[in-house]
């Protein structure tokens, strides 16, 4: 065997494969599904369309949609088994390890769990699809006492899950903005976790594993957990009063990274950032509250010149959210809920024309052969 | 951005990263942990040194690896809560999604959850290595409606996972045998599940999301999986008493791949193959039952001079494991029990020296811009 690249860290740059479901050219600050433009998408479109745009490859008629809708709402239900795992995780855990351990669970109930054909991995999506949702919802109420909220088959993905959340029918505006946060958060090509789940696939395990990789890879501060982590600083310069300049003054000072800033892809700005600003102000306005907004703003403003840096899909999701009243340690889990679409989109294309993922490693530890030493000559100097 | 390479499939001999675990040279038929040649690891140490160089760098001393075992036994226990996980189980479903559901799982339990720095790291890995071997031989006994074994905290861990699993205190082969087995199977660079724990582990998510990642990429039948494989073809051609050859030359036929051939990295022999041969020829001799190695033998010569392919780690671990009285569907989790060293080592070198692996996809997908077209305008000709 000959290795004929040179190492690359972190495979930056490295293209890994190919894939038609997402375009993104990070100079331009372009994001496209299937080649139609994000802003497009959020502006026209809900998650429903734009799952079956991920899967299928283009936009649904109709007819379609109708039809594809149905699918997903005759999977709006959760196994009792399932429900009572969820009762069973401690108080204290994370709510990542919790939808990991769950999700990694619902393959053990699954009909098609043997199966890992076209077919039934189109239904495990569909599946996944609507119990990611139903899992993140029940699992908040639970670990609040609350009692479950049958989900309503009537209501679009977003507005049954604020509904499931929350215990009561969200507002119009409410229902829209969190369709547009799903939509914004439903692909970004082979970013750490959709690749975790490509890696997981391609040794022809099967779809809940790789969703399960996805989900791990997705809790990372450096991935998906970033958005936690941001809302953590807004939070923190509320409760101390603090100056929002001041305060990451004090984190630069002390070489801390600001949480929601720069992208390992665009250069420019990150076009869902640009959407989620927008929302984040329009959702504090029509709340009344926007101390969120404006904190986020100052931040933002400051990072900019300073740093140079733009704001990521991250930054303005953290005071989005939490302005529909979502708690901090469920917006990595609400990420998982949108990008679930994506995962299961590169899964399938990952099996359609599948080869296993296994790279070499350049090695650098002790020069072969490294002489055995019989354990009672292996003395201090020795080590 | 600019992609400086060309997409490689599978990442085919692209350098990932740099790594000072494990050596190979696929050529030559070289494997090394820490640059100690396999066949002396194999031939003089144990399960428990070879997981104390994978970590640390180097064998240990004979205090170093006392203290080691002390470590890795008082670890030798499961929460009461983990064993109820496993007894939820469905009878149907699989051991690897079992398994990975429950390490997954693991995390709700462990003390030290919400921790990611190098010690808490080491003490996961220990606690990991311990629980995986119990959690394989009680889900086991549990899914064949036997008594639960108490851990022997005097045993090694190979004697200790063969009790708990069997009942009975293992013969010094078959302990000697497992535990060459275990040490065989430990480590492999960067594997595709291995890989996968790194993608994983390097958005700082956690150890178990790795694990849990890792678990999910060896499941597959072209990793992990193959093993069960081989032994399937073993079991047929002993249940419909064929011919090994003429089997093999009818799976030919269908061009159907044959497992357990074959490596990405090896262009010669696969040295675990070596060992692993003979040890199933000697546990076949001292067990009386020579048949599945005959099998083996006979197909392995047929594809060699028929396929130019070698056997690789999974052929003659079938027969061996079937030898020393495992199920065919714990071949894989078996390897997972092994595998945990390396995967642990793997992902404790990532965090010490971490950045995202985030690879670029070629984008083969509709030209951007890709048209919006609102949905009454999505006719069949636009489908």
């Amino acid at each position: 065997m000959s290795t004929t690249m040179q190492p690359s860290s972190g495979l930056e740059d490295v293209i890994a494969g190919s894939s038609g479901i997402c375009y993104i050219d990070g100079d331009k600050g372009i994001l496209a599904y299937r080649g139609i433009d994000i802003h497009d998408l959020a502006d026209n479109t809900t998650f429903e369309e734009v799952t079956y745009l991920l899967w299928f490859g283009k936009l649904p008629t109709r007819a379609e949609l109708q039809e594809f809708n149905l699918w997903l709402v005759r999977e709006r239900k959760l196994d009792a088994q399932i429900i009572s795992l969820i009762r069973q995780a401690p108080k204290h855990a994370l709510p990542m390890d919790v939808l990991r351990s769950i999700v990694s669970s619902l393959s053990l109930f699954d009909p098609e769990e043997r199966a890992n054909d076209a077919g039934a991995n189109l239904r495990k999506s569909i599946r996944l699809t609507s119990q990611l949702a139903m899992i993140v919802a029940n699992y908040d109420r639970i670990r609040k006492g609350k009692p479950l909220i049958e989900p309503d088959r009537s209501l679009s993905h977003a507005g049954n899950f604020l509904l499931m959340l929350n215990g009561e029918l969200p507002s119009e505006t409410a229902t829209r903005a969190f369709d547009i946060a799903l939509i914004l958060h439903a692909d970004h090509e082979w970013n750490a976790s959709t690749f975790a789940a490509r890696v997981t696939a391609a040794t022809l395990s099967d779809m809940h594993s790789a969703i399960t990789s996805a989900i791990g890879a997705l809790k990372g501060p450096l991935h998906g957990g970033a958005n936690e982590a941001v809302f953590g600083i807004l939070e923190d310069i509320d409760r101390n009063g603090a100056d929002p300049v001041e305060y990451i003054k004090g984190m630069l000072a002390q070489k801390a990274k600001v949480p929601g800033f720069g992208h390992r892809v665009y250069t420019t700005e990150d076009p869902r950032a640009t959407h989620l600003r927008q929302m984040s102000r329009d959702l504090g306005y029509s709340s009344g509250q926007t101390k969120w907004f404006d904190y986020s703003r100052r931040i933002e403003e400051f990072i900019n010149a300073e740093k140079k840096l733009n704001a990521n899909v991250d930054f303005y999701s953290a005071s989005t959210y939490h302005t529909l009243g979502i708690d901090v340690d469920l917006f990595t889990p609400i990420f998982a809920v949108s990008r679930v679409a994506g995962w299961t989109a590169h899964v399938m294309e990952q099996l359609a024309d599948n080869r296993l993922i296994r790279p070499r490693a350049e090695y650098i530890g002790p020069v072969y052969p490294n002489k055995y030493t019989p354990i009672e000559q292996r003395g201090e100097l020795v080590a």
